[in-house]
């Protein structure tokens, strides 16, 4: 066979698979919450039976992971253990308590000439994923998925390849015990890149494409992809420190906002410090004592504590999402020099002003254009599960469709129905 | 100069126009809805006063336009008349009537740990619009995005250069005389099909693209543009009349679909009917009469009223958003049958049932995979002023971000604001 015959075999089975997936979607889209419930359960209840099964592929993954020289915090992202998958099941149980927002009205109203009119959520129909080697991605967003009554199509990192059949498998299975269709959750893992180039290109096909991972994939998937993306995940957060903001609190907030779980993409990358601002020297011996090392400008560098030590910050550190115990800080003049910085380095995930000025924090609100815009709190609170959204299918740094944390309505679209009785425009 | 120091230089003037409207976009976000409205206020007046530049101009376009031998429903959307202008400045004024979709709270509650957390709507920020040689839709299109506190960057076919031209003149020096930014309007039509190249490549720079115009347009924007795109107005749209329709009631809606207004998206172009229905002799008669030319399949070819004539369908018509005085008709055996046939064919617009079967009438509303569904009534209902939102932007055939008919709101994005007295994550 030639090269080209091969891709055309692939894009016909490619083709065959969304066209599989646009009817499981139909019935999906057709089942109850209980029925999907069932359906989300049985899953759990099936990745705790064969849980063996998984972790005897991930370990394949892992071994051949190891030879070909993958770093270790990829290798950890890879890696499957017995509490993971507990944590995935429990997941999936929690999932299956939150309500559906399927059939939820958006709006209505009768008409002046009778018509009764009701926008409500619906299915979005096939959704599909492109993903790094995260096996518990597999999980996360078919479940996401299959209870917003959609069907997904997945494509994981190839480093993942032996774990993702092994899970799909037991999702596709669990799914029919309970009279789903097995075909709600598919893959194109088996075509490799070929796969998930067919999947950008598949708009009428594809609904909505989510990429998950980091800043490359997620580039790539949005300057190929003719569906329409998602974008979701990249945080270069900022933290301003006003004149007026009070020590302890700004102790507290930068420790939780760095080094609670600095690997996060709400977790802060760059301080701005107000020069009149009092707390600098506590915040920064409090992060120093807490492993974070410190890239500052010359001022900062200027002012820093007896026996602390910093490298100095170029360009480079405004522009870096670290995930790391890494903190980028800079004095500023004023509000207004804040928030310049801010528009000129961050990707519009979320900003924190800490301050005791009401109108500095109004003006902040205002004028920062993030997803998220906080006030005395840490960053680490733009997330799905602490502002009451239940699940969190991301948080999309996109202002189409989504912006900021993204619930189970936002893998939903809408309908608007509308009856009467042989009404016709005048 | 080479052509590609040309080419630079086109990309560097296009950089600094998004450049300024994003600094237009920042004071029209600041701007409250009384001074918006003042703004649009003032446009309107502004368009009154100079209508006869106006009109100069577009008699330029329009010379053009009949030497080029364009066609004669092409040079009525290029014309702009008195009346025209006048109905374009008491649009603006009925938009200054309509509330501001900025700062509406989407939701909001205080959480267990005290966080005062709303979602509020905000202005999308920098909005781009591609559409072809209407200058109606220069003003429209300048109107909403305004209004929800946008600034926009408009791209209008070149066979209407002249007119836009003027009417960018006079919007911008209106927006001025309120002490809005006039760059909150600007253009680049001066750079030709590379100008719309760029716009669609500019993603963070433009933060929405809506192409407006026929399928080609729209298509091209689509696969071309990695800026999110709405996508707007095709509409292949069916009317199934079911077994059990009244005849008084499907003769009006069928009228009223193919011929109020038949050159729209919301009219009907493919009429299925149940072989039971007892009502397809009289409403084919009416259509007949009406001036409607029918392409029929074989089964409805053979039961056609006496002196009726009809040509066969072909899949071709099936396919086809006549946008005419054109009808595909079929006769079809069952529900399922006729929701197979729209899910074949339909682009996702608009579909009606006529019927009095309660249980059909559910299953179509549940089945059926369009942006509306309507129950006994016109289809051109379809409409964002119809349905209660007092201004539309467009009818979108795309599942994110807005389906169906678009108000000013679905010009907004959101922003999370969380408020706190130092509150960090557990």
């Amino acid at each position: 066979m030639t090269e080209q015959i091969v891709e055309q075999d692939i894009a016909a089975e490619v083709r065959a698979i969304t066209d599989r997936a646009r009817r499981a979607a139909r019935r999906m889209a057709g089942a109850n919450r209980a029925w999907k419930d069932k359906g989300l359960r049985a899953i759990a209840k099936a990745l705790l039976e064969h849980q063996d099964r998984i972790l005897a592929a991930n370990a394949k993954d892992l071994a051949a992971g190891k030879e070909n020289g993958t770093s270790v915090p990829m290798l950890d992202r890879l890696t499957l253990t017995k509490p993971r998958v507990q944590g995935l099941a429990d997941a999936l149980e929690k999932l299956a308590t939150l309500p559906d927002p399927v059939g939820n009205v958006v709006r209505g109203q009768t008409l002046p000439n009778g018509l009764r009119m009701r926008q409500i959520n619906v299915p979005m129909g096939v959704v599909a994923a492109i993903y790094e080697a995260r096996p518990n991605v597999t999980v996360d967003i078919a479940g996401l998925a299959l209870k917003s009554g959609n069907a997904v199509i997945l494509r994981g990192g190839t480093a993942a390849a032996h774990t993702n059949q092994a899970l799909l498998g037991i999702l596709r299975d669990a799914l029919e015990t309970v009279g789903l269709p097995a075909d709600a959750v598919q893959s194109v893992d088996q075509f490799g890149r070929e796969g998930a180039n067919l999947i950008m290109k598949a708009r009428g096909a594809v609904d909505v494409l989510i990429p998950r991972g980091g800043r490359d994939l997620i580039q790539t998937v949005v300057n190929n992809s003719s569906v329409p993306v998602i974008e979701t995940g990249e945080g270069n957060v900022h933290i301003f420190i006003d004149a007026s903001a009070k020590e302890e609190m700004s102790v507290n907030i930068l420790l939780n906002a760095k080094t609670q779980r600095p690997s996060v993409c709400n977790t802060v990358e760059t301080l701005l410090v107000h020069k009149d601002a009092k707390v600098l020297a506590a915040v920064l011996t409090a992060l120093n004592k807490a492993g974070v090392r410190l890239h500052v400008d010359e001022r900062v560098q200027a002012v820093l504590p007896a026996g602390i030590t910093a490298t100095l910050a170029t360009d480079e550190d405004w522009a870096t999402e670290y995930m790391d115990l890494d903190l980028a800080v800079k004095m500023v003049d004023s509000l207004p020099e804040a928030i310049k910085h801010i528009r000129t380095w961050s990707t519009g995930h979320t900003e924190a002003i800490l301050t005791n000025d009401l109108s500095n924090a109004e003006i902040f609100v205002a004028e920062v254009d993030s997803a998220a815009v906080i006030v005395n709190a840490s960053t680490r609170f733009t997330d799905g599960g602490e502002l009451g959204l239940g699940a969190e299918v991301g948080i999309s740094t996109q202002k189409l469709h989504a912006r900021g944390p993204m619930g189970l309505t936002e893998l939903t679209t809408t309908k608007w129905i509308v009856q009467g009785e042989g009404q016709v425009r005048g």
